[in-house]
């Protein structure tokens, strides 16, 4: 059950973007739609942001050669298989099907940029995915976003999308995006994907300044589990057909503020969809040297087993928050500094127990399904925000058991 | 249920040093030994490993403070309170408490070094105590061991202890050791416990040394859930009264590798009992740069949450074996050095599955309680291991359960 997550309703069209879906069987010859095909109009522009793990998968290395080179004109994606661990064979079958999808769309196969979601260490169904993307392009429309979103899941619940729109001048520029799947939460799925689109004209480099933005103050504060997975992509693409955007102006500021806040509510959405997530966790740290310090307490906190099974059974239990802040490799961090809240009770001051501490108002706090937990180091001004969830049974259920 | 461990039926008593115990009603009034003293005899000397966290309990801050004074003369354990997340008062404590058990054996406060572990942020009951360190010093013998190894536990199912003997030509040397629970496993729980005895006559420079050495071979060497207590301790006192043993001689080398081999016993029994462990399982990396990058990646591996519940799962899932490698920040790491097997089986070369490779026979290693994944990075010579246990519904289902 997602954490006070409610699907998309409706997804506004880009302009100069149309999305095509269809099953095409990749992971079980079934009737769910697990490819997804965006053609964009001629002139547009693309960023993108990758994982950061080692072992990128084959469509993660391919992408990011496409991005280098510049030049977007469609994006293949299918769930259900990640095309990783499959060695220059993989490298072969994205390029030989993003050859196919250019070929359908009168467009170069560089031109396109594959992303793929699913088991590690299977072969794509090559064939099958060829004819999927026959029926995407015959199913490509405006207002495909709401099926895109469906089609690109794994293992989440619910579809994650959102629209926003804002007036630059007399002209509106509108920003759609849809993700999926947090970490890699599912037996061996890999994981995170986001697709943005926006009708605004921008030159690429300060697209993907853009997007680098948005990113680190969205999808780069979240955690399940600290398992990164092979194909975490987030893409951003502007088809050109609305108001020219530039840095430096108000509209620019703008429309970073809607990106941002889009990415955001997105890289929530897949927390509130994480496996056996029952509780929605901000982890707000304060009073640090720098971010990376701050970043470092945050995580530690927020990937800690001991902190996330407390927050399953909505124990308040502070001293393992205590300890993880202690071990999270803070130079010359001190006790006597730190203070830790649940939304507004205050609990430890000096590594102490406030006086006056009532076990039952922090048990309060941790009965919500939604709280912060607010870390402050007393050591300088930075600061920084993290959204976790617990770890529970059901996330050992989903992960144990056997694929299939 | 621990996973292939046997509780020590007899531990050797050391020569020199007396143990006693009592049920002090720490945790509550039971029945359950919880104090332990150590008596050392005039002239003994000791060394000790302690917590890494920053946030170190105060038993700890006091128990550093006398390791670098030098001198001890006898050793106050107690389990169900860790005396940490105390501040000044959980000091004061400390310090009081250890005056009361210098006065009891006729030596000074400061030589009694205090370890704790238990509840995080609860004032210890110093008055119980107190009445404890009476009845302790009652009960001193020196076949007290076996009794120490059951008193130290907290969540531990099982004492943890081990006796080891060396000639050193006609003389005899003895090391006993006992240890209890891994990480920081239990609501509250604050950790990690080992005391280590011998009656060779060491130097306290020598035996610092020797204690690190077989710490780093060990302890350093095992995690549950990767949660560093503020408690952990490790301490080796040498009574000095059987032989004499210094570096650089074959008799040395021999306590060496005595010391190691037990700690390595002791560490493995903590892996083999932690909480809701139902596989024993060896991570071996080899073929890197350096040992850091070698246990970056063992590390990494043995505490990804998908990797472990897999290994509970018995599932042969080698992507996320993989991913957690690809994720561990080795800097420039290819997947095409990449080799992964279990036992005797290949799964993976060059970041690929093998030619020929049956999922049954992989499935077939991890059907056993223990085994080992041997990861190798084809980049280097270092190697190490680090053993670990996998993640079921038990850990989960012990640390979300309210602390009572």
């Amino acid at each position: 059950m997602p954490v006070n997550l409610q699907p998309p309703q409706a997804l506004l069209p880009i302009a100069g973007a149309s999305v095509g879906v269809t099953a095409a069987g990749i992971r079980k010859a079934g009737r769910d739609d697990d490819v997804v095909l965006f053609e964009l109009a001629q002139g547009s522009e693309a960023a993108a942001v990758f994982t950061t793990n080692a072992f990128a998968a084959a469509p993660v290395l391919l992408a990011r050669e496409r991005l280098a080179a510049g030049g977007c004109r469609g994006l293949l994606i299918n769930s259900g298989n990640a095309n990783a661990g499959t060695g220059k064979a993989g490298l072969a079958d994205a390029r030989a099907l993003c050859d196919a999808a250019g070929a359908a769309l009168d467009a170069s196969g560089e031109s396109i940029w594959p992303f793929s979601t699913g088991v590690i260490g299977q072969p794509l169904p090559v064939e099958r995915m060829r004819a999927g993307i026959g029926s995407a392009v015959a199913d490509l429309r405006a207002d495909g976003w709401l099926a895109a979103a469906g089609a690109i899941r794994t293992t989440d619940t619910l579809p994650k999308g959102l629209s926003q729109q804002i007036d630059v001048g007399v002209e509106r520029v509108t920003v759609t995006g849809i993700a999926k799947g947090a970490g890699m939460i599912r037996p061996d799925m890999a994981t995170m994907l986001a697709f943005i689109g926006t009708d605004a004209a921008i030159l690429q480099a300060d697209l993907q300044a853009a997007l680098e933005q948005a990113v680190a103050a969205s999808f780069h504060c979240i955690t399940v589990d600290g398992d990164t997975s092979t194909n975490d992509a987030c893409v951003l693409f502007a088809t050109g057909q609305g108001p020219r955007l530039a840095p430096a102006s108000a509209e620019w500021e703008q429309f970073q503020a809607c990106l941002t806040q889009l990415c955001v509510t997105l890289a929530q959405a897949i927390v509130r969809d994480a496996e056996g997530a029952t509780r929605f966790v901000t982890i707000a740290v304060d009073g640090a040297v720098d971010s990376g310090e701050a970043r470092r307490v945050a995580y530690t906190v927020a990937e800690s087993p001991l902190v996330k099974t407390a927050l399953f059974a909505g124990d308040p239990n502070w001293g393992r928050i205590l300890a993880a802040v202690g071990r999270a490799g803070v130079p010359a961090l001190k006790i006597g500094g730190v203070c830790i809240s649940l939304d507004d009770v205050p609990i430890v001051r000096g590594g102490e127990p406030v006086a006056g501490y009532q076990e039952s108002a922090a048990a309060a706090v941790m009965a919500q399904t939604e709280y912060t937990i607010a870390i402050n180091l007393g050591r300088g001004q930075a600061r920084t925000q993290v959204w976790t969830c617990d770890l529970g049974y059901e996330y050992v259920r989903i992960n144990a058991e056997y694929r299939s």
